[in-house]
């Protein structure tokens, strides 16, 4: 680690002979792998972008010129190289850094990506900004080819071909081919591109591209098994100036590229084709084992785990999702290029005609949904509760306003962790219930999950089952598909004086805090519509309410409590508890919700400081 | 109108000779401008698609085979044709039709489109299921080129490119070419198919494209200015088997290509070339003008208003936005191509180099916005609150996440009147207050709309303004740029025993209310930050409390007064009014406030009926 360690900002990158940046990239190639491996994080992906990571802080004068990394899971060479080399060993951890780009973080991560396909866009505000202000800055857009399949990316690129002279780079990084059926004619398009019958092109590329010395460039190009220019693609009837593929490991095609590229004017397009996992052997084998990592040893590799961990929720879906297909020949399952994350790989391969990843596309997942269903299908749209912001209009306008029969299984619902505040999925009972027409449930525990998920699916309107990142309690499930009552929620625990009305992941922990203080304790599972009369009894019952969810305070189900007993002329003292009103940086999930009061002890605490134990509560005059 | 007389479904059509074809078009395109010119409504794309409908309907086997038209306001022809003749009267008026598919008025309204650029992914949805039950149905979605550069209908594409065997037909209605400056990529596409270069390619059109007859079909299309088929295009590289343009005018070609198309197997795109207001001079000098028109006499057309109208918060915030850039360098504005709608029309004229139509592209507008914010600059998103529901995570996980400095106009908050439920604003208060870091305003009269618009502006970070559809009362405004203070509302007004907290459009009809109760009236102001201090001082002085707004009840600005109750320990019997939880359909903005108890004997009423006039009121007991 020689080199590494004399590199604590890109300007000294630029300092290093050209000679000097191969062994550059091996020594961070051998750092990646030993920190990820002490850390988990993302593997795959940081091992593919080392070079393109390395070129780009060596051509262009980066803090100035501004790169936006998509989907920015691969920064982890980008965050070595711009002064966080020594903080590696906190990544994603509380307080250490973040596993994306971070705006407060570093004042190289220009943009803050978690979220897919925003690069374009970004970086095109930022070109047109230094354009206005008459900078000459390069703006740039790392993006893979699953992140362009998003229409937003399509958007951007529609604009950005027609904002003329601005210093727009987008560089396309290509590293899907080999490890997945492609999805989309988008995927088919860049197979194309890379294909023999365009490779004969390349050789124009002196002539149509390129400025004068590169057509000596090109001849390098050649030597490089997939380096050629190819006019006509679909890239440059968005108005770019098209150059690729190039290999994006050989840092003697990408530097003379970057460098030429630096001179043009307009927007332009690298194609760029990397492997994730490059340079070690298990996770070039296995690049979606080695996506996203847990703690292991780089010598033996990832082993399969000897005790059966408890099952995650996500499991619980995707075993729900075969065994109500199997069920009912109307299921169709959809997917917006989440397959494993949303558990659907068993269901793909037992039901393939009725399995559909759409691709990177969240809006078009649910319209397509609700397309199904106007034929009387039944689909089942399986999306991370933060993503379905990205269908929010699409929910709202396609779905609830025609009373579509969707069912939404939203995976990730509430704090997830180590991805943070990005990824976090604390809005949907907010964002959802104030919208006619939808069911919305939380589920509290493994086998309720499998109930609401049944209960939501016979609905015949648009149904939403929430439930937490990772595993549960470990409860029992029962393997009949049966269903709940809509809009009941169920008492687990008869105390006095106070009660707790908790959702999904909170009866747990509220049930504890209940314990304690000897308070009555509902499940309310029902966001919407929520069980009024069991709040009326509750209310009648006890001389304090209190509310406890995993999701945002503001608008929550909380408020929907609280809206109940307006409606009701019902005046009692109420305690709302749930996510604050900030977002929460990445930890560990246990950490953070003691961190914000949403465990059994937090949970007691709040409750007793406004309420008391068995003294008299404070409280304002009511006068 | 004898031909048309005799049509109540396509059945009927289908039985027409083809000679009859054409006066049917001419006594549909009569019918219409009579009808309109009577009722108000769009007329241009409804003038631009008769014969287009005629062809759909006299081809395809409806309602079995299923229309979907992208941003349905061009159906009046296919309602007319479909039953509806007699009901058109009826259009856009409370329990008339709607202007827009629905589908619970039509059997051949397949699916609600308001929104723009829902077709593909709809009618793809509908060509899966068809082909999952085996039916040989035929689904087409009909969508213009404004809606083709949304990235939705991109996802769809690359989507529908791979989902083989079909039975999709995407037909662009492409009618932009001569009456707008292209605003993307994408329309210079579309340019390019027409120029001449390519029309040379129409001859291989029998060999190419279509089965065997159809070479004689080619010799046709060369007889028509536009007729031609050409390969490599745009849509190929989506898998689609492109045809066209052709003249979409001509039922001569439509009719012949139609039927052709209907043997191919496989996603087929017919790009169609139509003009808008085709058949009545005025309009077709003026689309735009007859775009969206209220009643006028056909024989003089749409005369300028005499007396002044009064401004519209549209114009508010228009002629804001150039006196706020005249005085800030660094104000950018940004439309989602509604330019006209949002006001902007003066700003572009005055300011070129910092106006950005982006295109029907609300994801990429909110980033680009975000992008240009990273680089000093202030942007202004400019952005019907119903269409904002299209960028919530943009919103979420771009700006308000990073605190960047983006100011939202958000005009047609609240209930919209003849454009009916997809078009309603009812939830910015619910979807953008559970967001952390945001400022939300709602403006209660013109002036203060302008003040809190410079308010939103200075302050660094991400605000909301909403503002209601149409004219308000005629307050005067106040030339300056002045600000109001974050987070204070103000009193209108002092009673007793009763304090309404009025948001925005509701403070005129409460203060009204007020009056009539000699109740305590607040104008809130800021749905975030809300103003504690006066909800507590409210409070303090009053027995009861009454919240009131134009927007959803479920987590709103209510939902926010009582959850500052509940965090502040105060016991205090609250009403909420606002929108019920139901889709609110068409009609006169008017009379639907009063419908749903919005106006000032309403909400006088509501509250007199929970709380009494000087009785006592009627309560649950509190025990």
């Amino acid at each position: 680690m020689k080199l590494l360690e004399t590199i604590n900002e890109p300007a000294q990158v630029r300092k290093l002979a050209r000679s000097q940046l191969v062994p550059l990239a091996q020594e961070l190639r051998s750092f990646l792998l030993d920190s990820v491996s002490k850390t988990g994080g993302h593997l795959s992906s940081n091992l593919g972008t080392v070079e393109l990571t390395v070129a780009l802080h060596y051509v262009f004068n980066t803090p100035h010129d501004r790169i936006v990394w998509d989907v920015g899971h691969q920064t982890y060479t980008h965050k070595i190289l711009t002064g966080r080399r020594e903080r590696m060993h906190t990544l994603r951890q509380k307080d250490g850094i973040s596993g994306f780009p971070k705006r407060d973080e570093s004042e190289y991560d220009t943009f803050g990506t978690a979220h897919s396909s925003t690069s374009i866009s970004a970086a095109l505000g930022m070109a047109q900004a230094a354009k206005i202000k008459g900078d000459p800055l390069h703006a740039i857009a790392v993006i893979g080819d699953g992140s362009m399949t998003a229409g937003m990316a399509f958007e951007a690129m529609n604009n950005a071909g027609v904002q003329e002279d601005v210093n727009l780079l987008v560089i396309l990084n290509d590293n899907d081919m080999s490890i997945s059926p492609p999805v989309g004619a988008l995927n088919r398009h860049l197979a194309r591109l890379m294909s023999g019958q365009f490779y004969a092109a390349a050789k124009n590329v002196g002539k149509s591209v390129l400025p004068g010395p590169v057509l000596e460039l090109a001849k390098r190009f050649e030597e490089h098994a997939k380096g050629m220019v190819v006019p006509a693609t679909m890239f440059e009837e968005f108005g770019f100036n098209y150059i690729g593929p190039i290999d994006g490991h050989d840092l003697d095609s990408l530097i003379p590229t970057l460098q030429n590229i630096k001179q043009l004017k307009g927007p332009q397009f690298l194609h760029v084709v990397t492997k994730k996992g490059q340079g070690y052997k298990l996770a070039e084998a296995e690049p979606i084992l080695y996506h996203g990592t847990g703690k292991f040893n780089p010598a033996e590799g990832i082993k399969p785990a000897t005790a059966p961990a408890k099952m995650t929720y996500t499991e619980v879906f995707g075993n729900w999702l075969c065994d109500m297909a199997a069920h009912d020949k109307r299921l169709v399952g959809i997917t917006p290029a989440m397959r494993e994350g949303s558990g659907m790989v068993k269901f793909e391969q037992k039901f393939p005609a009725r399995y559909f990843d759409v691709g990177i596309a969240e809006q078009h997942s649910v319209t397509f949904g609700a397309g199904l269903a106007c034929e009387g299908l039944k689909p089942v749209v399986a999306i991370y509760s933060t993503f379905l912001q990205r269908a929010y209009d699409q929910l709202i306008h396609d779905v609830a306003l025609q009373n579509l029969d969707v069912t939404f299984a939203l995976d990730r619902a509430g704090l997830v962790g180590a991805d943070g505040a990005t990824h976090a999925g604390n809005y949907d009972m907010a964002f959802l219930r104030c919208i006619p027409n939808m069911v919305i449930m939380a589920a509290s525990d493994e086998n309720e999950c499998r109930q609401m998920l049944t209960t939501g699916y016979h609905y015949p309107g648009p149904a939403a089952i929430r439930y937490p990142r990772g595993a549960g309690a470990g409860v029992a499930i029962v393997p009949e598909l049966t269903s709940i009552e809509i809009g009941k929620g169920e008492l687990k625990r008869q105390g006095k004086r106070i009660a707790i009305l908790a959702f999904g992941s909170m009866v747990a922990p509220s049930v504890a805090a209940g314990d304690k203080l000897d308070a009555t304790v509902a499940n309310m599972r029902f966001v919407k519509p929520l069980d009024v009369a069991l709040v009326k009894q509750l209310a009648a019952e006890h001389d304090y309410l209190v509310t406890v969810e995993e999701g945002c305070i503001m608008g929550g189900a909380g408020s929907a409590v609280a809206e109940a007993l307006a409606a009701e002329g019902i005046v009692k003292p109420i305690l709302m508890l749930g996510l604050p009103d900030t977002f929460i940086d990445h930890g560990d999930p246990v950490q953070l919700l003691k961190g914000v009061g949403l465990d059994a002890a937090g949970i007691a605490a709040s409750i007793e400081q406004r309420f008391g134990g068995t003294q008299p509560p404070r409280l304002a005059a009511v006068s």
